[in-house]
């Protein structure tokens, strides 16, 4: 098979099942947030799949290596993303059991239809607003800052799209998690589970990770603490693992 | 003075300030979440505070103890232990610092008055209704139950009793995390800083501490895991410090 690479941009290996993925470090690469995520959502035999704001497909790629989910879906609104995520797919010929659509997360249950998905997974941008942003059309504003959708938006499209007993998986920032569980009951999308990623374990959290249930009942786990790294600088052994290393 | 001990009570040294606690075995004793509670609530020089729900009093006499807090009440529905809260107040000589009074979580802002403190604590009952008590009105069934105030009851009370931007501290189980979050954020209790207890660093969190703030923008700190035991069953050394050894 020919690759086609363009201009700035690598081809990484993802360490599983020999597949690849096409990046471009000057606009988005994807960080160990795509990864702790795909390792967090619990995806079962023969389940549909909807990854919102997909960028190059790293989710959706890595979910279909490591489950046996039927199909996965992922929605990108960016064209340059969404065309690298397409290729990849290509790439590792798994056009029966990826797809992704370029398009809006804000239309996206007019996209794929309300009560069409087991799961959605999402990694969002983070942070609110274009505030300081000096380009904020950019590749990596959109990505990062909540340009052009918010956390409203998924929420209200993930339970849409989500059939009833759905479940939702999202990685985000510990400073919004008050807003998270919040909007999710809101929405009707009960948070069921939730892991902090600690960096050390005398450090405050730099990611949460939640797993949501459409229609379910208040009362959730929280997970032992994520740690990352250990006092010397080393991963630790959960986080290898969880790398497949 | 002439200690005034009941059958079946008996006194226990708080180990700070020489100050001592009347309890009672077959009631309820206070436990690890009020000692951390007491460590996690920020009481500045000045302020009055309010303990919803005080039992033996622990919050309040710990609190006045560690804090330069100008005064402290502590409200409790049932007779026994607001006895008891009110003759350790007089048996430590703080009368002057500290209020205990009867009545009902449910009335506590018609008893107390709009905008009238700067800080609520709580350590409330954790569980949901009366399912599988045998015996609903034993005093360690209403500290541990819902059955005489619920969660809405006391953030309902605690957003009027609040003056604006007042503080609000909170010790609860982790599996009440979401509706908890949902549950501020809807009565202007704004969710600022949280911190998990976890017994093991390997093991779910037993307790969650919470501090919120009526008014205040959506934005929180979750603090770096607070883990009681270090592998070998001792203390850890951050708990140790918690508890001024």
């Amino acid at each position: 098979m020919t690759i086609n690479l363009r201009d700035g941009e690598r081809l990484d290996d993802l360490q599983i099942k020999g597949y690849r993925i096409i990046q471009h470090p000057g606009r988005f690469c994807f960080g160990m947030d795509a990864v702790l995520l795909s390792a967090f959502a619990k995806i079962k035999e023969g389940e549909y799949v909807l990854d919102l704001g997909t960028g190059t497909g790293i989710l959706p790629i890595l979910l279909e290596a490591k489950t046996k989910g039927r199909h996965f879906a992922g929605l990108e609104i960016q064209a340059d993303s969404a065309g690298m995520a397409a290729r990849s797919v290509s790439l590792n010929g798994l056009e029966q059991k990826i797809s992704i659509v370029e398009g809006d997360i804000k239309e996206a249950s007019s996209i794929f239809g309300a009560d069409s998905f087991d799961v959605v997974t999402t990694n969002p941008p983070y942070m609110i607003g274009q505030h300081g942003l000096s380009n904020p059309e950019s590749a990596k504003a959109v990505a990062r800052h909540e340009v052009l959708c918010t956390l409203d938006d998924i929420l209200r499209e993930s339970a849409r799209i989500l059939r009833p007993r759905g479940r939702f998986y999202m990685v985000h920032r510990p400073f919004r998690l008050a807003e998270i569980c919040s909007k999710m009951c809101a929405e009707g999308i009960e948070p069921k589970r939730m892991r902090l990623v600690y960096p050390y374990v005398d450090k405050e959290p730099n990611m949460v990770l939640i797993e949501g249930m459409r229609g379910a009942k208040s009362r959730m786990t929280v997970e032992p603490p994520l740690i990352v790294y250990e006092k010397n600088g080393d991963y630790t052994e959960e986080l290898l693992k969880l790398y497949g290393m």
